[in-house]
């Protein structure tokens, strides 16, 4: 699988608020996803943010390994994976990170006040995808 | 997490053909997820199929742990997860299964004649989702 920089035109799609799934391993050793919302961030590492109950934060927590794959929100059959590791958790006690992320895909902020959010930033290792019904970098 | 049998209501929901990402481990221990057609089995299986240069398809051969995340194809909001295992990994020579599955999200057969097609069945241990804004089964 090729290692980053990701092309500019996949850099593209990745900017856009497009649903993503993301897959951390449990401390028991089970695989785990959830749909997340990301962002995708200019210096090429990815954004996500949680609640402070969501399953992934500890396993996060424990084990950086991550990948995710974002499909196109207007047609899944194109669509981009990452693997990477967890870099950086963080609180974000003024839900600044949350309300981002709320506002690039509803365009509202955040409509509970009242959660507990952590943001971790993901660096990517290697990518590959999907697109126009081939892969691309070695699905 | 809540163990299946799942409920009635999301087995409708998983027997459309949604969009599905599934997560595997590779022999090196990295995390893995690709965009996927799949198939909810009246047993409570899942079935995937793969042409014989994807990367899961090693993968399941060596580490039968997957999990899937399945999105509604309307609103990704809502969404639900499996996690389980590879029970049986096939031959699929005259493409029935890939057939199937081509039949299932687009009308028609699989275009690709040429491909060498395996299926994987998954046998799904626990679940969790998320509808209406809330999380179900503990996500």
């Amino acid at each position: 699988m090729p290692t980053p920089p990701i092309p500019d035109d996949l850099q593209d799609f990745l900017r856009q608020p497009n649903p993503c799934v993301i897959a951390t391993l449990s401390p028991a050793g089970e695989l785990h996803t959830a749909a997340t919302w990301y962002d995708w961030l200019e210096d090429g590492t990815v954004l996500v943010n949680m609640d402070e109950s969501r399953r992934r934060l500890p396993h996060m927590r424990q084990d950086p390994r991550v990948a995710l794959t974002v499909l196109d929100r207007d047609s899944w059959y194109r669509h981009v994976s990452l693997v990477g590791r967890v870099i950086e958790i963080r609180a974000d006690p003024e839900l600044a990170d949350i309300d981002g992320l709320s506002r690039r895909y509803t365009g509202q902020r955040y409509r509970d006040r009242e959660r507990r959010s952590w943001t971790a930033i993901i660096r990517v290792d290697r990518w590959h995808g999907w697109q126009r019904g081939h892969p691309i970098g070695g699905a």
